[in-house]
């Protein structure tokens, strides 16, 4: 019996008429190629693809997914992204749809004295979504960062509490030619002081004061990165959390800043 | 040096003129009793409790937060929650907050056929949320089942493929009289079969065979769990997923239905 | 068809002539009554309970854990622990079988300086084995510390940074008297400082400025709690792990101890 | 001040007198080519490297496992793992240490009728340790597979419950020539089935009935497991655990075995 002799649950008629949103496949790993602006580098995504379903159809095409994944190598830029949604979206017949790639992104940085050089990762979520016929381009960003307390320092003789931080931001992209390494470096700038990978003696000096100077609260952080993208070009809206994991307390400082795009 | 005498930078003036949505502390584990229409449960939960904060005010309070928390024993209901919510945000001197509570929740459940009894768990979290002065409630749930593929069982001469979901259900609750338990069971009775924690063989030939005279996708899941909603009293929108973690596959097939309350 | 008419797969002969080292359920989750000398407290465990399984039978007895677990409410201790393993490999009919139960434990601490009172979280692992007859009880425990950098306060005009950090400790008890709060308060003394979940500001003047005063890298912690619990009676050999969330890198920095017991 | 003349403190003398088994950094991700045969993919690693350190040394020095990762691109094999670790150790003065990645690996595999392509994802650990001058280089992969439950299928008129398993395996590799692809081959076929990434309906029609034409417990999978690994050419002892994700429960069915190697 062949493919063409099964029966074909998936495409027969759905008699209850309701619509859903998005359905497809979920948490599938695959080996993605991710392009920031001519520079390219190989990692890992975790991917969520999803279309939309009429009222009146049973199910969706849930091994085109798979296949479109798998033809050819996974190459993907915030440029290229619309239409890759596109062709997914066509290849499942459908009307609208959202492609989720989820991966570390990794950044060459010299640390600031001794100009060592290493990776830092960032966790990194690229949106594609057409909906109503036109794409938009969304970006989720895990960017870690110190943060300093500026009561403690203010409060004590000597010293200072300081944490790992994590900002977070989603954000909607209007022009496709951003670069991913501008807009985090934009944000992490905004903690008490950025992280780096490798750190010599006189770096960690540098930084370690370089925080002293510069104690943040975790509602400042979010502020500032609210600031920080404002007026930044190519985005249109944003959400912002922050979050303190507190090294003087078991549990986390938090906050969060919402300006909706036009 | 008393507290009195202390600099207390949080109370400062911001300049920024940047209000915050939500500020507070996040990730802190309290043991906690639930009470579902007067039966409680002693259970652990991981709170999130934030405040807005106004453009002019430097910093919230958090420890206030965690004094709230570790003010006699912490019982919740979600006839008590606004109450709660509502207590916090006049603590923190703030015009809108929101108390999330997300706790393992119990039912103990007979076996269908030799009706032993089990305790199965879900994950259940309530939120309090209270904007422009008026309290909003809000659930999300967590709920095991089994699904069983219409396709797999049409097309194999014997047996079908089959494996655990979770079905998500978010939703505002409009009656506060609401039963937790009764809309856990509205909920997994629509997957191929409900999963106990304790079955003999008598109930794993029945439940077997149920599932097997029950096939669902993804997509019957989530459109059989919207029409159990739809006209379900006490609710005021939803948002449902579902996701399979499918036993023939190493990804999920996830499917989502919104339905806006008003 | 009832039960006993139904073919009993399990029970059956294997002839692989394989013994099985353990057998049994995992990350089931029960409500817990946890009792620390005379003190009681409510908790959630995660459970897992495993027995050896001889050569020449087919399969273990599953249902019977659970049926275990759903008997009467769980109440452990340290004390009680050996008696409840016991019980569970005769239930199975088995002759080694080992018993853990995950949860998180609450301790009541008062602020350091202001004595103001909340409850801090540890996991806990409590661990009951039987092997050739005899019962051990072993312990798994994660306590959060602060950590502040010896280097980075030297190198710096002022500042240091310090972070959240995690020990672990997993030990055999050698005595069921063993108080679990006097053990714990005896490991987070080896941090440059333990944590709170309250602190007002004079207490976060205390905490910042002791910490700045008992720098430790993680070498020293771990060294520290070595030292600490090489004499501390009733226990039989240990291993330490500490890692800590560097508040300068995105990894973390770890150090490790054995000591195996007699 | 440069980093000659500062402090420098990980190098002082330590009084304590207590040897540490394993330090240096974890938790630190890093692209990667890993080579199987020759054969070479792109992924992403997290990085645990440690050393042992003397009784008499204050602290190793962590920013050069960083400066090591960093010294161009990182590429590994099960055959120059040995070389890496000892290149390691070296670097950081230290007489034995343990070098681990952990990564996604992908296989392409063909769907068992239609013949489609598509990638399979594996989580692998390599382990390379060096103890006492002789270098040991270790493995631990989890597989992910199809059980299908004999007992349900038994006792059922139709149907049978199934699920997702995960295959734990972890050994000591004697033959540095060994296939990691072979290997994994010849675990996954211990289970009901394995696992694809793209299934067309002949293709699940295949593997429903092979599923069920297989019907194995957590048992008999961790026993064929040890028959296929007692004999399999290149390793030395290990250790397999397998965990049922149960459809019919929510919790785990769970079985290992240890065989210790030479």
């Amino acid at each position: 019996m062949n493919s063409h002799d099964m029966p074909d649950v998936q495409s027969s008629h759905d008699a209850r008429d309701i619509a859903i949103d998005q359905v497809g496949i979920k948490a599938i790993r695959h080996p993605m190629t991710f392009l920031d602006h001519g520079k390219e580098q190989s990692t890992v995504a975790e991917c969520q693809l999803t279309v939309g379903l009429p009222a009146d159809k049973k199910g969706t095409h849930m091994s085109r997914f798979v296949a479109l994944l798998n033809e050819g190598p996974l190459r993907l830029s915030v440029d290229s992204l619309a239409d890759w949604t596109e062709a997914m979206i066509e290849r499942l017949e459908a009307h609208s749809g959202e492609a989720r790639f989820s991966f570390p992104y990794f950044i060459a940085k010299d640390a600031p004295v001794s100009g060592q050089g290493a990776m830092m990762d960032y966790d990194v979520t690229l949106i594609g979504r057409v909906e109503g016929g036109r794409p938009h381009i969304g970006l989720k960003l895990v960017i870690p960062v110190t943060s300093l307390c500026p009561c403690s320092k203010e409060i004590s003789a000597y010293g200072a509490h300081n944490q790992r931080s994590h900002i977070t931001v989603e954000t909607e992209i209007g022009d496709p030619a951003l670069s991913l390494r501008d807009l985090i470096t934009a944000v992490e700038d905004q903690g008490s002081c950025p992280l780096w990978g490798l750190l010599k003696r006189p770096d960690e000096k540098y930084i370690t004061e370089y925080a002293f100077d510069n104690p943040k609260f975790v509602e400042d952080m979010v502020r500032d990165v609210a600031n920080a993208l404002e007026g930044y070009p190519g985005l249109n809206g944003f959400s912002i959390s922050v979050e303190n994991f507190e090294s003087i307390h078991n549990h986390s400082a938090w906050a969060v800043i919402h300006r909706p795009g036009q």
